[in-house]
């Protein structure tokens, strides 16, 4: 535990749970874990002024929380951090059922679907409740670095009127007596703060996407990272930024965490020493196939394979010595209508990170009379019709992408499943806790 | 604008709206604006260099963008900073409609309603443009707080299995081939990771509620500031805590603002200079009817009415000096069942400030045996089935609060109305932009 050393000879009040209630012959031992870590709690059973104490502790069950009063001893016998608590008054302050449903100590005991069914008991490992620390210090550095840019952080709705980009794979909502759809990104809504010249943004919030399939990359709601901003001359200045903000977040969970996740899940946090390469779609294809014999139908092509972003990572590794690369250069049919083109190719790029795609980002196209035949191209019309009106009334040219949160801190410590990456988990399955 | 007499008499390139085009019969001025403020821009018409500039200005609408690159001068007759920028180049990036919808100068021109059709015009003004800079740094400072007492943000699920608290004011979804619906708060996850032991947490997310009514207060959907901390002593050290989050947040504010605020909104920062004064629900109701003659039915006064609470303010502002007042011992029929109580009467308080309620927070009962008959009791059984299981292995006492962070804008800045506070607002007849 922490910083326990200041306290030797000391009354000290410590609260947790009893991760471990050990009752021997003589002597009961109870090992007391908080978001500290843990101390051991020891009571001589033979010793007078103990008797109602040791009352408590035979009743006292495994997860239990106590509340425990007692003087710090040094003591090097002891392997959990040389040190122990010789107690005067426990409290327990909730008692646990004798069996836990699953176990705590090993994670791999039950299978995925029993841990989240049990996901409040699930998380108190180090290695399931150590995610969410680094996810939180993950999310605070990408903002730090965007406040230091004068990015404004903004909240849009997610209740929506429209079914919005697509259609298809929309959350249908019982509004009063109509209908309204969860918005499947903020997308729309972080281009109106453009055209309301808020210059630069980012919300981090909700994403709900109605994905009927079960794999471990998918979810049917996650935690986005989206940003938008003005007055880009290209999607070159959004790479960018991509850039810095990656290479400024890894540098501080590196110097914070590099040793703890090492030692946890086996990852090393690689902060990236360059840009990240770039590269064509065409030109990746082209590569993968004259280094790996990957070949593709042309159709196949137009789009990045998931093994093609798994062998991009190998490519961006032995070239560049990189675990990030942005391809580039997507031909228009499979792109969202409000990419910017150029002679046909999108004006946009996606990151591959490990192998694994993070990112799509582009510049939007922000002149209304080319994005309205770009929707009417794509087939759409009703549902972007308040859209449109945004570039109505001028709109500076923008740009910008967007990052799932869960699907970044699973690459970082090397998760196997989006599942564990995530507090707690929704599928087409499940709902619950 | 900001800085600009760094770059007298060298050449700059800037982009923004085009305010105001104005095209006189020797010379155009443009006024342009972007988020650092205002420069004019000034071309003479006889200038033969000038001819392809002039031009584009012929043909330039209020409110298109504009890329301008021109030298900046010093001239006291600018009213506007004291400069202009003698262009030698003009790009338009995107023309505007030449009629706008509303007027962005005088925002009362139009109705409240017709404004959030237009939205994205009606948030190019000052006033209303300010409003999100200062929530982003409002929701800044309080995580900010929080991050130094070591609270981890999370992030929960905002689809449920479960209609959760109440039943009704629920948002129904269609999730395949079954129901979820929106999570009202994220009460019942913030204490799952109490459960969990992560001690210390915060969620910064959309809250929904299907409450049919159309006032200044009500939306479908809010942003709320969330947290809960485990092994509490009693619901004092909730009260505490937001005290201190609040007072830190205000006086970030009060350095940051406290000028402009009361230039664009009429309004003063107060910083708290002591402890939120407390008092009891029921010797509240007795001091409002003893000073202002507030009468009201012993039925009554199981809660705070909108007038009490107005009234609240009244007295916290003449007895203490105070804009915040917390209202405590509120008998447990009128609170949630989730509350602890204590000889009937319920651990927690609401917070009142400028005469609004801004929070509810409370010690939450953590004992499974306690709070399952306290379930019973309100009439709550499948749907808070899940949730009860979280007591089940263990569980630190704990408490906290939620505030809407919409609502704590508008009184900040006193708004008339929660619509204007909100970047895109929602209620049962709104689901546009």
């Amino acid at each position: 535990m922490n910083n326990l050393s200041d306290f030797f000879e000391k009354e000290i009040t410590i609260s947790g749970f009893a991760e471990n209630v050990r009752n021997l012959q003589w002597v009961q031992f109870i090992v007391l874990r908080n978001k500290n870590g843990r101390v051991q709690i020891t009571i001589e059973k033979s010793e007078e002024q103990n008797k109602e104490m040791v009352e408590i502790v035979n009743g006292l069950t495994n997860e239990s929380t106590i509340k425990v009063t007692g003087i710090l001893k040094k003591n090097e016998k002891v392997k959990m951090g040389g040190a122990e608590i010789i107690p005067s008054k426990i409290e327990v302050t909730s008692l646990s059922a004798p069996e836990l449903p699953i176990s705590i100590k090993d994670k791999n005991a039950a299978e995925i679907d029993t841990r989240l069914d049990y996901r409040f008991v699930d998380l108190r490992n180090d290695y399931n409740s150590l995610i969410f620390k680094i996810q939180s210090d993950m999310v605070k550095y990408l903002r730090e670095f965007l406040y230091e840019k004068e990015f404004t952080e903004i909240h849009t709705p997610k209740l929506i009127g429209t079914a919005s980009e697509s259609g298809s794979e929309v959350f249908e909502v019982k509004y009063f007596d109509r209908k309204a759809y969860l918005a499947q990104s903020p997308q729309f809504y972080k281009q109106m703060a453009m055209a309301a010249g808020f210059e630069r943004i980012f919300e981090v919030g909700p994403v709900f996407r109605a994905e009927n399939s079960n794999t471990n990359r998918h979810t049917t709601e996650f935690t986005g990272f989206d940003l938008e901003f003005s007055f880009i001359n290209s999607f070159e200045d959004v790479m960018e930024l991509e850039e810095e903000l990656l290479t400024n977040m890894l540098t501080k969970l590196h110097d914070k965490y590099a040793d703890i996740i090492k030692e946890t899940y086996g990852k090393e946090v690689i902060v990236p020493k360059t840009k990240f390469p770039r590269i064509k779609l065409a030109d990746l294809y082209k590569e993968l196939e004259e280094r790996y014999g990957y070949k593709v139908s042309d159709e196949t092509k137009l789009d990045l394979t998931t093994e093609a972003e798994k062998l991009s990572y190998k490519y961006a590794m032995e070239v560049y010595n990189s675990e990030f690369i942005f391809v580039t250069d997507y031909p228009k049919d499979k792109r969202a209508f409000y990419h910017m083109r150029k002679d046909g190719v999108t004006q946009g790029y996606d990151l591959i990170w490990r192998g694994v795609e993070i990112t799509t980002g582009a510049q939007r196209e922000h002149r209304y009379d080319v994005l309205k035949k770009q929707a009417k191209e794509k087939g759409l019309d009703e549902d972007v019709k308040f859209y449109l009106e945004f570039f109505k009334y001028g709109c500076p040219p923008h740009g910008g992408f967007g990052i799932g949160v869960d699907r970044l801190i699973m690459l970082l410590l090397g998760l196997p499943s989006i599942k564990e990456a995530m507090f707690i988990f929704r599928g087409p399955n499940r709902l619950n806790p």
